[in-house]
């Protein structure tokens, strides 16, 4: 029966042939539209050059970081701290994590020109055309990933690989085994999104400080020398940032499951692990069809309205949607219909529960970040009297704004757990195994469609970057207008792709932390702790074997309880590491940020006729501060995180180890929406002047939400996404050091 | 034994008083200075009556919050869920903390006219009067609560109330009895701190956007209609905000230290129980003693320079932490020289580790937030880039900043918990007891010497003060560079006591962790819960009698565990209150001062030769716009301060509030010490600009820091610190509704 269930995994992998096939599909019919005159071409090249060459410069430095720690895991297989497989599978991890943002930035890069082609002829055609390229980007990036997770469970369940390095090759060793290649994926993101982060603020904040502010020139004006270096910003930091991203959290989400399936059915025997183990796989499997089916359903007569479009895009998405709740009961059907462990129904509901709490955070950050709405309306009336009042009630929208996504996780944490252990209060090792299996599947389900909702998110910097090309390229006003209003539809779909990302995070980080104990559980076992005492007092001595422990027995063993100071401080130190984190990338941008407006200075200042359009910026130049600020800056944050979940596992144990992700998921998670949230309005409430409120554009209350939206921009696009990684990357560092853990700690 | 150990108590009892005395004494000494000219009288009687007629006002709307929530103790004592004094006992707590903040405020707004006249004379006269009205401030603040912690402790214990309302008077039921009165302190303390922070900030922004930004008049200067409100606002805010603020700290660790001394002793007897409980008693006793000797050491030659007055004030505060430090070695040698149970020169260094943690933690905000340092500078520098860059680098550094102290309080934590259970890794319950009395007792150390520390800390706001009162009246500019001296002065040993503030109330709120704990543990023998059921499975029954229970016990009874879902939402919940409360203050600040600048810009263009001086503006609207803003706002964050923890332990129960309370403190900490750093360095980055680097005053590299330091403002006076009392007012409630939650909770 468990061989006959593997044939399902094949179907998985055909999942992510077919996802790859639809987005190489697209890329071909987006690479056959015209690029339109010779300077849009020669801009577009001149991005795409730009971007490759940062790409390549940022996969230098990240190579080096990849070889030390696959060096590291090899040296900790070789003292029985970890198995034989782990720095492979870390290394390929990284590798398709960094793919995936390769490919959906190339993409990128050719579709911006085309894009504002296609707008030439009509907002329809410039939208087809952006939205395509950005499907390829969502297909590439959950193809790979499912490609990557069924094949290398094929490989390590049907050869001998595991064997080869005296491992068992259980489900259990191999589901742990493979979330270390989810370690890989993180880090890769990590790197990606801060470094791209950072290059693309420092480009935006210093092409608007000396561009928009003190020379009064409009954005993307080719006199403005950063203007290169800020569309190039797009693609590193909005595309192949965001893509390798998602990348980490689909496929964690996916193995975090899949280990807690095989964790929790391990004594009931191998079927039941296998299916729980393919729960997960499938639905995304499926979630991959429908949403090829919704991208295909994108599209609207020629002269649609900018309502129309929206629509469009909404019917492509809320499809996929609706089908993977109802795929979701017959998945679940077909394999635990005869199972009493879990009940089919039950389960689906976990996944729905995940969906819906996705959907609702993505509508509250739409609420919180839209000009269409009171609160950021407010940050906007708050320019009468000056930056300082934008900047604090930007912050304090932030702040509030944190209420409807936390409580809709607790409610989705506390529903999904329930429904995934047939609502059962009492707090015992069965019950908590399944519910965390429900905390995980309810993760895979908001991510499900991620095909779909990651088009209408990567559409979007192509958008904005078409729109960048249409004035450096000096087209007709017309089409600068549509590329703007195609940027705003995607501002709106992009909120709701945060929601998504921010709320699977903090699921997939909680079960990642089940993940961690499992690991600990092996980690004893290779180094020869047989039996744990759980009671050393002669009088009531309790012991369990390693073997049969459960999470309950281990929380009991390693005192993880809130009375434990380790777990105190573990819990200070995490929050700290969110905030910390933080710090350093807002600091890394401002710095990169500065050099770049004296730059910008230095260029009107010298370079004459520079601002009559007779005399040519020196773009390379710029082009070359962000890329080397990006360099410099992006690894003392990253090696931090991958640091302190080691630092601390060595001092404080496991209790402290539990303790820092803990309180790194809950300030970061916060943290996180904060940031977001309070980034988007800056932006938004800037819009809505421009739009002829409170003063409208070139007025004083414009300049002061120019303010904001600077401030905002490290908050929304460096920062606050990269602490989604940030939380999974301690996580999963956690869990792959969880041997050297185990084997020293001081206290 | 235990009766004459009474004794002791008596002896605190006369600390009180003596120190009180001493208030008097100085208070009497500062009223008998000369108040300057009939114009700086004036002036003064116009702010103090402004702050009288305000407090009266906050008073009104606290009495309505402080009845109901009587009457509801009331009622839950009649359904046995509580006993019968704590609704009594909340109400003196609130009353006495009401008390020590408008006393201190009443001083305050006598000195400052009389601190303005004696630095006309010199330096060092204005730094005497000033910094005695901060003594009186900082002796009636540790003088009351020593007062309300004796007298309670005698009534309960040596009279039969407790009998009466049917309770056995044990130790352990006195201790936790009395933690309900720091409820009350802590309840007041956050609507002076929330209602001062909103009052002070609004008319501080108001006063400065306008006045400053748009007509280019210098601070406090009496053409701005707001200028008056500003000085009533450091008064209510920053003094008797603070007073309050602090009354509620010092108490709630003395408190919350005897409650852990009962209980982690109860099983060895009531005379080491008694030990437990005077410890802290003695040591803020003997606190209170060394402070009266430290102020008199405050003083210079007439003709003192700055540094040797700073010099003056450090000698007076060093010399009280160093022979508290040996006074503590001396109390706990005769309390502990005997005993088996616990070391005397251990316990002792639990006590020193918790002085130097506070040490640390201020030198690391002075290094952060002194515009002597680079961190600060680098603020400044940023303004060369504009507005937008002066906030990202604060913010920078803000978050950065948190790394000494979380790191310093973890290890004090780790480190004050080992030297009080004798250095035992091993996690057991006696253990467990003991390290945590560690932990609370070094809070206790970090705040033995607030009576000086305090001092320092209120004569910030006097000087300041006095310098308004200088510039309105008109004085020579010499008296008002004077007063500025002062001011700076103030600043820098401001951000010292800032720094015992937030690591005392992190300190404290871990105690209240395990009191919170106890207080269950009698909810549950209250309401005829006697045995608790650890494992219901047959195989492995095990129960145990809740009277017997241990801490580690009610760990397990209510899994609060990390895997548990209910203290992992839980700890979401709170780190989100802690942001929530931040932004719910900041809109505050925000709208009451859009109100302001609004009602200042009327002034100026309605009324007419405002601006020559022929105009006299109309301070009394400005008052009332202030104390309107600042009584409405202050109502929504405080009431939902109150209610989270009870709603969350209505649906999650006991598990759920731990995990609120766990992660209010990790968050909570490490966002009040970015709030108020970040704050600081905003404003001395200007201070740094006016003295003349990077275009100095007037400049746009000074108006950008200007911009800074207004939204500095709520961050270091409104939300920052109001932080510190949330975490502990979440943790008190929690305690006293305890019986609520056990009674009732829907999972």
């Amino acid at each position: 029966m468990e061989e006959n269930l593997v044939k399902y995994v094949w179907i998985v992998f055909c999942a992510s042939i077919v996802a790859l096939g639809f987005a190489f599909f697209f890329y071909r019919r987006m690479l056959k539209e015209d690029e339109g005159t010779p300077t849009m071409r020669e801009i577009a090249s001149h991005v795409r050059k730009g971007a490759m060459a940062y790409l390549k410069q940022q996969y230098k430095v990240v190579t080096i970081v990849f070889v030390i720690l696959a060096v590291l895991f090899l040296i900790m297989s070789i003292f029985h701290l970890q198995n034989g497989v782990v720095w492979f599978a870390f290394l390929t991890g990284g590798f398709f994590s960094g793919l995936a943002g390769f490919l959906g930035m190339k993409t990128a890069t050719y579709a911006s020109a085309r894009t504002a082609n296609g707008a030439r002829q009509s907002l329809n055609k410039g939208l087809q055309v952006a939205f395509r390229s950005g499907a390829v980007m969502g297909l590439t990036v959950v193809g790979l990933a499912l490609l990557d997770v069924s094949a290398w469970f094929l490989v390590l369940n049907g050869t001998g690989l595991l064997e080869l390095v005296g491992e068992h090759a259980t489900l259990t060793t191999i589901t742990t085994t493979m979330l270390t290649f989810g370690m890989g994926a993180s880090t890769q993101a990590l790197f990606a999104r801060v470094g791209g982060g950072i290059y693309t603020k420092a480009a935006d904040v210093g092409a608007d400080l000396v561009g928009k502010t003190e020379y009064n020139i409009p954005e993307d004006d080719p006199r403005n020398p950063a203007t290169i270096a800020d569309n190039v910003g797009d693609n590193v930091g909005d595309v192949a940032g965001m893509g390798a991203d998602l990348y980490e959290s689909y496929a964690g989400s996916i193995l975090s499951t899949m280990a807690l399936g095989a964790a929790a059915f391990a004594t009931i025997g191998a079927e039941m692990q296998m299916k729980s183990i393919l729960a997960p796989m499938m639905i995304a499997a499926v979630g991959v069809i429908l949403s090829v089916i919704g991208i295909f359903m994108v599209r609207t007569k020629e002269d649609a309205s900018m309502t129309q479009l929206l629509k469009a895009l909404s019917r492509g998405t809320n499809t996929a949607a609706v089908l993977i709740a109802v795929a979701t009961f017959c998945i679940m059907y077909v394999l635990f219909k005869d199972s009493t462990d879990i009940v089919w129904w039950q389960v689906s509901l976990s996944v729905v529960v995940g969906l819906l709490a996705g959907v609702i955070i993505g509508k509250s950050t739409e609420y919180y970040t839209s000009q269409s709405f009171k609160p950021t309306q407010k940050v906007a009336e708050a320019s009468q009297t000056g930056p300082a009042t934008v900047i604090i009630s930007g912050i304090g929208l932030g702040m509030i704004s944190t209420v409807i996504p936390v409580l809709t996780i607790g409610v989705a944490i506390i529903l999904a757990f329930l429904c995934a252990n047939g609502f059962q209060i009492e707090f015992n090792a069965v019950n908590l195994s399944k519910g965390l299996y429900g905390i995980g599947i309810a993760a895979v389900g908001m991510l499900s469609t991620l095909g779909i909702t990651l088009a209408t998110d990567a559409y979007g910097p192509i958008a904005d970057n078409a729109g960048g090309n249409a004035e450096m390229s000096g087209l007709e006003p017309e089409v600068r207008k549509r590329t703007d209003a195609l940027d705003a539809l995607g501002n709106t779909t992009a909120a709701t792709g945060k929601g998504f990302a921010i709320g699977s995070a903090a699921l997939t980080a909680l079960a990642l932390l089940a993940s961690y104990v499992e690991e600990i559980k092996m980690a004893l076992e290779r180094i020869g702790t047989k039996v744990l005492v759980l009671d050393p007092n002669p009088d009531s001595y309790r012991e369990v074997l390693t073997s049969d422990a459960s999470l309950i027995d281990f929380m009991e063993y390693y005192n993880v309880s809130l009375m434990n100071p380790k777990v105190l401080v573990g819990v200070f130190i995490g929050s700290m590491m969110a905030f910390l984190f933080c710090g350093l990338t807002m600091n890394a941008v401002g710095r990169a940020a500065q050099k770049m407006v004296e730059e910008v200075r230095r260029q009107f200042r010298e370079i004459k006729g520079i601002l009559t359009g007779e005399g040519t910026p020196d773009y390379a130049r710029c082009v070359a501060i962000s890329t080397k600020g990006a360099q410099r800056e992006m690894l003392l944050p990253s090696i931090l995180a991958i640091l302190a979940p080691i630092v601390t596992g060595l001092i404080l144990g496991v209790a402290g180890v539990l303790g820092l992700l803990v309180g790194g998921l809950g300030a970061g998670f916060v943290l996180a929406i904060f940031m977001a949230n309070a980034g988007g309005a800056w932006d938004n409430a800037k819009k809505y002047v421009e739009e002829g409120n409170f003063g409208g554009k070139g007025s004083d209350n414009h300049k002061a939400t120019v303010v904001g939206d600077t401030v905002g921009d490290p908050f929304k696009d460096t920062s606050g996404p990269s602490l989604n990684i940030l939380i999974k990357l301690m996580s999963m560092v956690s869990i792959v050091m969880a041997g050297l853990t185990v084997a020293i700690h001081l206290l």
